[in-house]
C-alpha cells in the first residue's frame, strides 16, 4: 500500500520517475550532501537500475510526492534485516525550495510510521556526512540519535570526511509521536 | 468459462484491469481490511505479477464486473488442493459504494457455485481480520462458519490482530441455496 | 491446404481468430455442451495457447469459415495416431443461428473428407456429453456410430454425466458419400 | 506413500527398474497383449523416459513388487483429471508365471484402493485389446464393466483389432470389497 | 547454527538423510498420521526435492538427531512470514520406539526455542489430523493451544477428516519454560 | 598472493576447507559471539556458498593457517569500497585453544598489513557484539577504536544487544607498528 504522511505520499517508483532520479544523482550539489556515490548516470543506466529493483522483498524504494507538486524526492528502506528487525533508510529531495517546508520531516515521519507500525521493525539506521547540517537537524527533529562517528569514511571534494552513524528505535519513535502528536495535527 | 452471478460476472484478469488492481493494493483503507500485505506496488511490478499468473492450473484470479459499472473488484480461488478438494477464496471491492449493494454477496455466491458445482470442490477456506465487520457479515450471510481464531496472526497498524479461520462445505452451500432460492430469484 | 466443404472452408487459426475462440470458451452455454473444461480465459492466456500450438505434427486446429459470415466456429483433428491411423475430432459453432443451417454437418463432412482422403486415417473418434442432443443428431447424420458409454465421466452443473464414445471408420464414410452423394450436390 | 495390496507393494520407479521395464517393452509377446506401442527401446531412451517422469502431479508410475520376487511388473494411474475425478490405469506383469497367481488381481485391487480411497477419484478407465482374454478376466474379476468397443482402433499383427473401453466407478469398487471382503482376508 | 535440545540436535538435511526421509514418506503408517500427502516417492524425486530446498531464506528443514541413534526424524519451520513473525511447524519421527521417549517433546521444545529466541518469531502454527492422539498430546504438553477445526479438510482412508488448527505464542512458550524449567533440567 | 603474518598464513578458501567453515557456522558457541546469522547449514549449501564466491573483485575470503595445525580459522575483507578506500573485516577461530595464543592478533595484523600496504585502503571497519570481551581486547590490542554503538542492533538469545562500531585508519596502523615493531620481531 502507499504510505501517507501529513503532506506527502510515498509510492512505488514508476518509469516516469527515472528522469527525476537521474537528475538528482547527476546533480553535484545534491550528491555532495549524501554518502552515496556514482559515476555520471545515463538514461540507459538509470533504466537498468529500475529493471533490477522490481522483484525484491528486502528493499523498498519510494517516490516522495505531494498533491501540489507531484514527485519531488526519493526515500528508501533497504537492507531489511527481518530477524534483527532493522533496516537502512535514506532520503533525497530534488529541489531546494522543498527542503525547507517540512516536506523532509513529513517524509521521514511517514517512513518511520510504515517501518515501525506496518513492517514491524525495531530499528532504523542511517548515515550523515559530517558537514550536512540540514540532515542532522532533520533527523534530530525526527527523534534520531547520533550513535557514532566513522572517521574518514567518505572521500569527497578531495578530502576525507567523517560519517555520522545515526539510528532510532521503535520505542523512541513512539515516545516522539506521543509528545508531538505528529499524526493528530 | 466466465462465471455468472445474478448481478456480476467473474472473468479472467486482463491487462486493462491492472491499474484497478494496483489502486486497490496501494489504497491504505482497503489494505487495512484484508489479511494480505505488500510494499507499494509500481505499474511494472503489477505487470510482472500479471505475467506470472497466466499459466496456472491451481489458482484462479477473477475480475468482478457488472453491466453498468464494468470492473469493480477482484476475487480469487487459489491454492486449489484437488485431492482434498479444497481451496482458499478471497475478495476485494474497489469502491465503497459498491460494497453495500449486494455486489459482494453475489460475487461470493458465484464463486461458491463455480467452486462447488463446476470445480467439484468440497470445501472453501478464507480468513478475516478480526475487526473487519463487513466481511464477517458478508460471509455469514453466505453460509460460512467461523471455525477458529488464529491469535495474533496479523500485524497491522502497530499491533497484532487475531485472524478468523472461516470455511464452508459444499453441503452447507447446497442447504443455503435450497433455503434462500438464490439462483431462482 | 485449406479444406473445402460445400459451404464452409476450414483454415488454420490466425491471431485474429483468438477473440472468437476466447468468447466460445468463456461462454457458459457453449461450455455446458462440450466435454472439455477451462478456467475463465484472458486474452494473454488465449495468446499463450496460440503460441503453443504452432509447431505440432499430430494436432490440427481449424477455423470454420463461410463466405458470408467469416469465422464462425472451430474444429480440430487431434491426437493423431499415425500407426493405428486414428485421431480425435471435435467441433464448436459460436452462434446459435449457425448451428441449425447445415453448417455443422458440412464442417464434419469436410473434416472426414480430409482425414480419410488426405491424411489417410482409418478411424475418427469423438465424445458427446449425454444430454447434447444436437451433437448426437449431427454425428449420427454424418454416419458416426455410438460405440460405448463412459459412465459418470464428466462433472458439470453439479452432477456427473455419462459420455458417449462415438467413432466412424473410413469405410463407413465412403459408404455414406456413395449413398448421399454429399460431394456431388 | 507406498501402496500395499495383500501380496504386492506398489512403489515409485527407481533407476534400477529401468532394465525390467525395457525388457517388457521390447518383448513382442507382452507388447502383443497391450494397447500401447513403441519402437525398439534403447537403454538411453529408457533412461530419458525415466528422467522425463520425475516431476509430475497428474501421472503416477509404479513398480509392482513382492517380498519373494522383488520387482515383477508395472502399473500406472495416468492422465489424472482432478476436476472430473477420473484417471486411466494400465498394468503389465513381466513373467508368465506371476500372471496366474493372483498377483495381477492384487495389483489392480491396490491401485483401486489408492485411487478411490486416497486420491479421491470417482472413476478409473482402461482399455483392452479384444483378444486379450486374461486381461478381460482380470478386470471383470475386479469389478470393471465393459462400456464400449472402439472398432478397429488398434493395428497389430497386420490387422485392425477392436479395443474394449472398460471402466469402474468408486461405488462399484466399494460394492465389490463389501461382497468379497478383499481387504479383510 | 545447529539447534540443541536437551537430548536432540536439529541440523541441516544432508544427502545422506534422503533415504530416511523417503522411507518416512513412503510408509503408509506414518503418512496416515500427518496432514501432508505425496505419490510414492523415488530416490530421484527425493534427490530433486533436496536440490530444490537448498537456497531458501523462508523455510528451514531439519534432521532430528540423537547421540545414540543418529538421524531419527524430521522437523521443519516453513512459510516464515517475517512481517507477521509467524511460521508453520511440523515434525515426523521415523521409528515408533523413539516416539514415546520424550524425543518428540524435546524436538518441539528445541524448535520453539530457536523460532522464538533466535528467529525472533511471535507465533508458530501447526495442524493435526483429528484422530492423531499422540500429536495432540505432544503439542498440548508443549503449551500449544487448539485454535480451531477446519472441518473435512483432509481426505484420507476413504473419508474426510477434520483438521485441528493449533498455535502457540512466544509469551506462552516463555510462560511454559518458566513453569517447567525445561532448559534447566 | 598469500598473506604472511608472523605465525599465520592467510590463503584462499579451498574446497577442503568447507567442512571447517561449516562446523564453525553450525557451532552455537561460536555463532553466539559473532554478529552474523544463519540457518543450520548443510554440506550442499556450504558448497553452494563456495561456488558463489569465486568470481568477486570486492570481497576477499581467507583461511587462517599455521604450520603446525593447518587451517584453524577464517578471516575476510569484504564490501571493499575502492573509492572511499574502506572495507569491512571479520575473523573467526575454530578452536578455543587457538584463541588465546596470539593467533588472532597475528591474523588481524596480517589482514591490516595487506589491506593498508597492498590494497591501499585507508580504513577498515568491523563490528563487535557488546558482550564479546575477547574480541574487544583483540581489536583494541591491534589499535582499533570504538567509534560508536548501534543500540539494539542484534537479536540473539531472546534479547537485543548493542553492536560496537569499530574502525582503524591506515595512519593508526602505521603508528602501531612503529611503536610495537610488530613486523620486526
Amino acid at each position: 500500500m502507499n504510505i501517507k504522511g501529513n503532506y506527502v505520499t510515498l509510492r512505488a517508483v514508476e518509469e516516469e520517475d527515472l528522469e527525476l532520479l537521474r537528475e538528482m544523482i547527476n546533480d553535484p550539489e545534491i550528491e555532495k550532501m549524501v554518502g552515496g556515490y556514482s559515476f555520471p548516470v545515463s538514461k540507459v543506466q538509470q533504466k537498468g537500475w529500475f529493471e533490477s529493483i522490481s522483484d525484491n522483498k528486502n528493499d523498498i524504494r519510494l517516490i516522495i510526492e505531494t498533491k501540489e507538486d507531484g514527485a519531488i524526492g526519493f526515500a528508501n528502506i533497504v537492507n531489511i534485516d527481518w530477524k534483527n528487525r532493522s533496516a537502512f533508510h535514506g532520503i533525497k529531495i530534488a529541489n531546494k525550495n522543498f527542503r525547507r517546508k517540512g516536506i523532509g520531516t513529513d517524509a521521514v515521519m511517514a517512513v518511520m510510521k510504515y517501518a515501525f507500525e506496518e513492517l514491524h521493525l525495531n530499528r532504523l539506521d542511517s548515515s550523515i556526512i559530517d558537514y550536512n547540517e540540514p540532515s542532522k537537524k532533520l533527523y534530530c527533529k525526527c527523534g534520531w540519535k547520533v550513535e557514532g562517528i566513522r572517521r574518514e569514511a567518505i572521500f569527497k571534494g578531495n578530502q576525507y570526511h567523517d560519517e555520522l552513524v545515526v539510528g532510532i528505535l521503535k520505542e523512541e519513535y513512539e515516545e516522539l509521536i506521543r509528545k508531538n502528536n505528529y499524526w493528530k495535527r
